[in-house]
């Protein structure tokens, strides 16, 4: 396995690679892996010859006062699990080698990424967006997987790679969660015991809301309000919980379609998501 | 000589000469050529294995109240052109398969598209970034060359390959002029006899600026004075008259670096560019 820390050599040797026949597959990573990771790794391996995982905590989307200094870090660990999983190259670019002090060119997606983590984040799907793009053009990946624990991102991805005509298949990989059900997440490191304990509500209001879908409750507002009292029994401060068309990312009313429900919440300074879509 | 209309088709095409070891050239442009795009795929032609040109009249890239409809189109003679330019494959994508109806991706680049042409045509810069971003990603291409002429347009282009990580090269194609000095354009063809005459005196004005900074005169006020005093013996318009450092395209005051010279000026509906760079 081979590390690379230069964005340009990254680009060289994937361009060679590309001339040489081989088709790249890309997990791109914030670091700190877990089994998630590992399982859109996994999934990415039989799909191509050479398998990439970027490793990089992208300034740019983060807001002011969210987690990027704190936002956890360990990089031997890391190497260790990317090794094991059979990963090929390891893109690990210092900091401060993937943007230029005067950099003025930004990737924005203008529909999907207004609501839900968005509305939260102001700035942070371009962020996203940019630094994906950046990437892409690094790697130079056939496909790339991402999981759909991150619904909007997800979708906002796609959007982007369709709309901008990149040529490169995105694959969507099953959320990955621990024993009692929560999604998860390098940031579950941050929560108390207590909170840790309190976490798995995300999962279970959306376990209830599909139960209830599926004894014939198709209101929205019925499902959300049943969604936010399971996380009002916690210390959890819902962030936003929503249904929305799994498409366009609009609030529907009724679910008669493909719904995406999703919600956010917050535990002290620590910020978790979750999802399911509800398929008639 | 290949005419493709499909941008997958393009694509596709693309893909398989690149991984068949084959370098592409590129050279964009919105059709209805004339010397000026024909000099830019004589640069292109020795320099690649496949030349492609694409002829699309971009609709992002005009205000609402400019000249789409009526900007000249002549396939037939542009595909004539092409074909003695020994161009490989003419990309000529119909209008409403280069954009969905619900994009809502765009390409922004924030700091050179402020001002000048960016300035007098809001949102111009957005299409323009965005459109040659997804051909960049049909045609694939390991260089494109782009006309002097459009100097803000070429460095905000530069800019979006450098902050995405784009692996193309930008040649640079120097401005082709009438045998009189004025830079050639379609939209020249919009001029009246009458005006086609002092249309000229755009490169006349920047002429003058030039002599005067070689007899040593490097005050920007003092040149842009002179350059408007020209422009004022005509019926033209001044939309703008810049002298700006020719990498951040900020004003300066005085010319003691590269320095751009750049001016737009308005027959009747019709908005002329030229430009020129002062080097100590």
């Amino acid at each position: 396995m081979r590390i690379i820390k230069s964005p340009q050599e990254m680009q060289q040797t994937a361009l060679e690679l590309k001339r040489s026949g081989k088709t790249i597959g890309f997990v791109p990573t914030m670091g700190f892996l877990h089994e998630g990771h590992l399982s859109l790794m996994k999934i990415a391996r039989p799909e191509c010859d050479v398998l990439v995982v970027s490793i990089f905590v992208n300034p740019t989307q983060f807001g002011p006062n969210e987690d990027l200094a704190a936002y956890p870090r360990d990089f031997e660990r890391d190497e260790q699990l990317c090794e094991k999983a059979g990963v090929d190259i390891v893109f690990y670019p210092e900091p401060g080698t993937m943007y230029f002090d005067d950099a003025s060119v930004w990737v924005d997606e203008e529909t999907l990424s207004l609501g839900l983590c968005g509305g939260s984040r102001p700035g942070h799907f371009r962020g996203v967006c940019t630094v994906v793009a950046k990437l892409f053009n690094l790697v130079q990946a056939d496909l790339a997987v991402f999981g759909e624990k991150d619904a909007q991102q997800l979708r906002v991805i796609e959007r982007m790679v369709r709309d901008l005509n990149i040529p490169i298949k995105i694959i969507r990989g099953p959320i990955v969660r621990e024993g009692d059900g929560l999604a998860m997440s390098s940031r579950n490191k941050y929560l108390s015991e207590m909170e840790r304990a309190e976490a798995v509500c995300l999962f279970q209001s959306l376990e209830k809301a599909r139960a209830l879908f599926g004894v014939g409750e198709s209101n929205a507002d019925t499902l959300k309000s049943d969604m936010i009292r399971q996380i009002e029994k916690t210390s959890g401060a819902v962030d936003y919980i929503e249904l929305v068309d799994d498409e366009t990312l609009c609030p529907v009313t009724t679910v008669d379609r493909p719904v995406l429900m999703t919600l956010a919440v917050c535990f002290s300074g620590t910020r978790l998501i979750d999802n399911a879509v509800l398929a008639e």
